[in-house]
């Protein structure tokens, strides 16, 4: 088994977590490489899904992910071997969320060299990771099918933070009550601009609509 | 659609969580009620678990619920609707978990007369609500089968504070790559006691021992 660089990620120290953000996007600016945060459930699939984007995109773009976890190196590695691009591990010490200068901590550990695109896979947790600018040039979220669609009325901040939200597993609609039209339009109730993309990590279906959303911003990112 | 009573759970300004945790436990024996501290990730089927539960317990026992959620009051109405049990909604206002001041605080609302059991759905997140002492005579978790069966490894602490992990959603266990036997042999190395009940909350498959288990327990407490 592939061993990956482990982060013991310390916690912030400076109070004012906005102005670290805005700072570190503006670093990430100057270098031409885009952060993306990427949060979820416990369970949702955000492991899988990045291998199957990321092999999407790594003949494309230059690609290193994050692994944010309170204790465990298991993503990290899976990364690694499925994908075989720079992978690294942010252990948190039961910290339920990262903030723009744990952020910080973890990048300075990544090779930036060449680098188009970083992804950070935050801590499984739907409240507090919302409440947290990482400093990363977009959010987005994986809602499951088994989750239910309910979800962006009882988590409303992280919806309303998210410009993609991916509803995973939709290879398993018929066997849950989940409504995606309804889905959808819940979403919308929090961010009116969110982009809904449903796909089955397992099977591959519609992943290359998230790679293509993904390849777009980069490439804005580095224009704009 | 009926209403139920919403409380808007303030932070604690108490530092103390394990004192106030203890001495509400205390109070509870007192008065022979038996608290139990449900969690869960988002959307692993708590409230239907719940409704199920309380149904097969109703006419042995007097329960109420206390429904923690950041903002939404779905849960309490969708509980009360289905038992016809006492029912309330705790508004966290963004707060990740509940400690054991913010649990008095809803206590404190509901009408204790001639009542045997408290159910505390705390807010869906496997991280936050672990680290803090509700007062609560047991912790309890549900873990759906679609999250996977490593979650003991990656939230360590939550399967360590708990006394039974309910497995649900085991009707879908032929559409995921869930080793229910792995998924025991993880609980156990988070906490060598604790049980683990396989469900289906939404055709009632094993809810009865969930019910026998929390009626022991009820039991137990009230005779100790």
């Amino acid at each position: 088994m592939d061993t990956v660089k482990v982060i013991e990620i310390k916690k912030s120290v400076f109070e004012d977590n906005e102005k670290d953000a805005a700072g570190l996007r503006k670093e990430l600016k100057d270098k031409g490489v885009y952060l993306l945060n990427l949060m979820s459930s416990p369970g949702s699939g955000k492991t899988t899904t990045l291998i199957r984007t990321i092999n999407l995109l790594r003949d494309k773009i230059s690609i290193a992910v994050m692994e944010a976890d309170i204790d465990s190196d298991v993503d990290a590695i899976k990364i690694k071997e499925a994908t075989g691009i720079q992978s690294i591990q942010l252990h948190t010490g039961g910290m339920c969320h990262l903030d723009a200068e744990m952020t910080r901590q973890g990048l300075d550990n990544v090779d930036m060299k060449g680098l188009d695109l970083v992804i950070l896979e935050n801590v499984g947790n739907l409240v507090c990771p919302a409440e947290f600018d990482t400093g990363a040039c977009r959010n987005a979220m994986i809602l499951s099918v088994p989750e239910g669609h309910d979800k962006p009325l009882k988590y409303p901040l992280m919806f309303s933070v998210c410009d993609l939200v991916i509803v995973n597993k939709i290879d398993v609609l018929p066997y849950f009550d989940f409504d995606l039209e309804k889905c959808k339009e819940y979403v919308h109730m929090r961010n009116p601009k969110a982009q809904v993309i449903p796909i089955c990590a397992k099977t591959g279906e519609g992943v290359e609509k998230v790679a293509e959303w993904l390849l777009t911003e980069v490439k804005n990112w580095k224009n704009k």
